[in-house]
């Protein structure tokens, strides 16, 4: 989805939706334990995609060889970041929503389908994971995502089916 | 595959294959250090499926209401007893190789794609994935999987290509 | 989807119910031109399960070696006994809608996303592919599908997420 | 795979490769009849990406709207300039090979699995389908589609996994 497709923001609009996207980026970040254990840090939230990153630790190592990100990791970054971008357009439709509204959407938001083609062994000491969006409507979005090592190499690649309403 | 496609085992074959499924098991639950973060259990393993199962933590909860399991962890353990079902395939089809054979082949297998399809929410206080062949050949194998709750209720469905030699 | 989970049918339901798979029928036998070249009939439209079924034309070989279905071929199979499906669910729970409305969101059931894993070459005269509901919403299903030969060889499996509302 | 990744080729090498392309682009656009049937061009092949076109014939037409492309048309597409991408990619690591092996590996590719994502309705009265490589072994290839309406719209997308050996 283009950025024009989006509804037009006036100014007080974007503050409205700033807000938002913050409020997302917090659930995100504080609020649910398993992206704690894993390590994400919430990088950029925007109707033009959405990126997070984390460090490889030592207890993110998986796939028989020392050093290798398992693919379990590189799956969960891929529908974190998928999601993400779900959420953050979703909220870009409902700038008009009351609080109570705007968190009873965010509760549905959910994965239906993930799809991750593994390209490269993860090598490296931290990654990112970028999403952009495929197709957004009222109900459902779709989303392709990439997962990148800090030195830009491509990793893996992802498609995610999103109920967003 | 039905067993009847695996070579046929004689007793002593037999052995032989028990010994590199405890082989596989202990190396899946001891040295992948991300198997030990999430809290697998390698149930069983045999060329007629594959079994993990864990305990819900609380750092395993994700999508904005608490006690439902994060869909990370899901597609993880989608993934990991697809590739145990994978391995255990493949180690079938090698019986008669040198430790060492085995050592390399086991280092190659990894997972090309894997989807996810998400039923229901992750709710419950344990949880098990098992495992089943579609096909197998000596480059890949292809693998359908499927999480339920404890109290058998599915929660997600999956399958992944792996490379297997 | 359990049957027990649609509306409660009383018997005048149940006659409008299946008048209505029987426009579906009609409108997917008739009205696809697509459905006419390669030549599927619909030969069973449940809330418990859809079949269709088609007999292997030699404009259907794909694939290199001569008598081979073309892969092609599977993948619309399987997509249109999964939207089949996701069209006879929808209807069932909109069993008092007017048919202007259901006129209006049969044209609105279309296939979000669709996978295909290819398990054994299409050999045979004919083929049948079979859906079940693996999810239903209001507004997305996600359907499972198999491609069988006439002598029940498992060929591909399938899985669809279709919009239906 | 970038071109780079390819084996060197001296111009001699280079003159097989053209005529092994040749000879692919013979035996898809004439020897599978279904190809026939949906009326495929194979517009370009080469190791830096493939394409296919087509015209909208009245019977290529499908969900329940007049002038609407069928999913399957769209996957069948996706699929085929996918498996030529991964022929293409295929004959390039065997330009030394005998025409009896070339043979022999060219009856051997097929899809393993293939997902299609539908972005827009397929509108328009010809389309094109390219596709490029993600990842290429001996063994598997993994690729990525799109397919356009003339006009440059994009209709939808696809990942598929071949056997190449």
């Amino acid at each position: 989805m283009s950025k024009s497709e989006l509804p037009e923001l006036s100014s007080h609009d974007d503050d409205k939706y700033q807000q938002l996207l913050r409020r997302l980026a917090d659930i995100f970040h504080r609020q649910i334990p398993f992206h704690g254990l894993i390590g994400f840090e919430f990088d950029e939230l925007s109707p033009d995609g959405c990126r997070i990153s984390f460090n490889k630790k030592p207890e993110l190592i998986g796939n028989f060889m020392q050093g290798i990100l398992h693919g379990g990791v590189t799956a969960t970054a891929l529908d974190v970041v998928g999601g993400t971008m779900a959420a953050t357009a979703m909220l870009g439709k409902n700038l008009n929503a009351s609080d109570e509204e705007i968190a009873r959407k965010l509760s549905k938001v959910g994965t239906i389908d993930l799809r991750v083609d593994y390209v490269r062994p993860g090598k490296g000491e931290a990654f990112y994971a970028k999403a952009r969006l495929l197709r957004s409507g009222n109900k459902v979005a779709v989303v392709r995502m990439e997962l990148h090592s800090d030195d830009d190499t491509l990793v893996a690649l992802g498609t995610g089916t999103y109920m967003t309403g």
